[in-house]
């Protein structure tokens, strides 16, 4: 049998999932505990990554109106130059008034202080209950056990442990391409949705790159990895990815000898994250992969592959392992899409609809696919476009988790 | 205390939640069983509303591209002039392609046989699962048997049964005021969203009212009503709602004796039908009511209300009486609401926000108010606009029932 289209979109590139942003080796990070969270606590909570000198980052923060304090912090320190961001988890400082800018801004002097740098050369990230406001008195103690611990490089905990908050497992990823390798760390289960996600991100290459061009790098990865993952359809007010190039002497252009490999590696990167975070969706059994090929351009085929994740009839179909493939039609027709009487639809292995009519088949083996671990459904429409989005199912645990978060 | 602001939004109008449709004197109903869900399916599955006389009727099919038959047929006749709509449920006849066109024409021609009228005179509407043929060698003696208890003019069974499908209650409203009548049925539980829900409802009135502006009037209608409902954020292939006017003489316009009755009787059939299919959304427990006061317009407080109502997290929040009520500006901040420095957000009777910051509150009366059968959310922001949307907990019933629809 030929390998179907959709098993050959991206470019291959090997991703080692149990290495994080700690391999790269100029990134020092330190994470400490009790911090946000109930001081017994003794699970990680706020994580510093830094460098010994300036570094070029660039990054995306949420498109929510009702971005937190450290979104508007850091959005407005990138593209630039850097020397650490500081993560907490627990409590995301956002709807938290005047009180939380100021808080947050003490976070950054707090991490510039120690670094000896300026409070603009450090970026903020905060993830966790919103409205909140900050335990400073158990913060401000914790940045500065976490960035006593930096010179002890890459040893104790890691940021992949230090920043999830619902998540059931950590989430790491390092590529290696030609002579530039990327590591990363993600975390986010609920809250989960394009544009972006309650997600975090931060990935590290030992290239050397412009925060211009770091710029548009993460641009275009964001939008094929992070921005296609949805695990509940909620934007975060949070959301923050950041991209780090820490190399040094001429840096990688558009175009230039190793390019084409930092953009493969980020990509794969960021994918494997965003992946992760979809397979590790509050309460899912099942990472649904959505490839779409058809659609006027890579933007429309992107959104309409979110539109079938997204769905809440599609997930739940998923969970119970009940073929009705007519929700996905009826997903693709909400999301706008464009001669769907010529609609092919495979879902697993098996074809449902070709040209736009219900294709007879059996049952048996739809239904044992979608109770997987992993399902595969590809939508073939006219166009050139092609696009991919991860999304998982949706089970009565993803509604207990969420009925009584804070508890 | 004084009257709170969002209890005056609508001009109040008593409506009549037992009387339906066929309280219009001048409508005749027939409805029959047995004719798409399995044969020994003794609930009702054919309806058919007829009149004597052709009469004018608007409404609003969906925007879905994935529009099933029924709404491609009865979106091109109007406005316009009808002798009788036919509906079917168990079966939504969408993505079942060329078959399914064929399909919907003879529903209407069938009708228009016994009642000697154009099949173009013939409004048709479906509900049920997506990708299956619909079964005609049943369907068709069915609509026969639903077209011969029109003379017995509103015996037996009722249309309000007929259209149900996952819904637990029949949902009708009549409303009188003034010289005007209007009676309504509805159904609706799941696949529920604004633009529009998937969801049928057919409205009456004894008024006299061209084409024309009967369109005006329930697309008005609608835009505050049925769009304004979200039980999962998933639109449907099949969405319509029909408004027939069955009065003789000079026809009522606006600013005519009269038109403001109709306009605040049909606003209020309508709500009460909306707000009924929220209440019995699939699994829920709490009917939420969000009211927005503030934005540039009507039409950005009612989708800021939507987007709220729209929420995963919040409703899952409702569901485990979470006060967590940052889920509330997370959701109004991804819906781009502007102005949020300024939020005031009250939960039940309890404020917990004012100009934009938390306000210490007592978390148990909000708590016991959101296991309550009915909960009100009430949001303030800068602005001129108002509007209302209603949806419901997200609970792990409903996960259940759409896990398995079909079986």
């Amino acid at each position: 049998m030929d390998q179907p289209w959709w098993r050959s979109l991206h470019v291959p590139c090997p991703v080692d999932e149990t290495r994080g942003i700690e391999a790269i080796a100029a990134v020092k990070t330190g994470v400490a505990s009790g911090a946000v969270k109930r001081p017994s606590d003794t699970r990680p909570d706020v994580a510093i990554i830094a460098t010994d000198r300036p570094v070029s980052v660039a990054g995306l923060t949420t498109r929510s109106t009702a971005a937190a304090a450290s979104c508007l912090w850091t959005r407005a320190r990138v593209p630039g130059l850097c020397r650490a961001v500081v993560v907490n988890s627990g409590n995301a400082n956002a709807a938290t008034g005047r009180q939380g800018v100021d808080d947050n801004r003490a976070m950054a002097a707090a991490v510039a202080e120690v670094l000896q740098c300026e409070a603009d050369e450090v970026l903020v990230c905060s993830t966790g209950v919103i409205g909140v406001p900050l335990p400073m008195e158990r913060l401000l103690p914790g940045i500065a056990e976490a960035a006593s611990r930096l010179a002890q490089s890459n040893g104790g905990s890691t940021v992949a442990e230090a920043i999830v908050t619902t998540d059931t497992c950590t989430k790491q990823a390092f590529a290696q391409r030609g002579a530039v390798s990327v590591g990363g760390v993600a975390k986010g289960s609920g809250m989960i949705h394009p544009g972006m996600a309650t997600m975090l991100g931060f990935v590290a290459t030992d290239a050397s790159v412009s925060p211009e061009h770091l710029q548009e790098l993460v641009t275009a990865a964001t939008a094929c990895s992070f921005n296609q993952v949805s695990v509940d359809g909620d934007m975060s007010t949070n959301d923050t990815v950041l991209l780090l190039a820490t190399g040094q002497g001429a840096p990688l252009v558009p175009g230039s000898v190793g390019w084409d490999d930092l953009v493969v590696a980020v990509g794969a990167v960021c994918r494997s994250l965003a992946r992760a975070i979809a397979a590790d969706g509050e309460g899912a059994r099942t990472l649904l992969t959505v490839s779409v090929r058809g659609g006027a351009d890579a933007a429309t085929a992107r959104r309409l592959a979110r539109a079938v994740v997204s769905s809440s009839l599609v997930k739940a179909a998923v969970h119970g392992c009940d073929p009705n493939w007519g929700r996905v039609v009826g997903a693709l027709g909400q999301a706008g899409a464009v001669g769907l009487e010529l609609l092919g639809l495979d879902i697993g292995d098996t074809a449902v609809m070709r040209d736009g009519a219900p294709v007879p088949f059996d049952e048996a083996p739809v239904s044992a696919a979608m109770g997987e671990s992993e399902l595969h459904i590809a939508i073939d429409l006219p166009g050139p476009g092609w696009g991919v989005a991860w999304g998982c199912d949706l089970s009565a645990e993803y509604v207990s988790i969420n009925a009584d978060y804070r508890t």
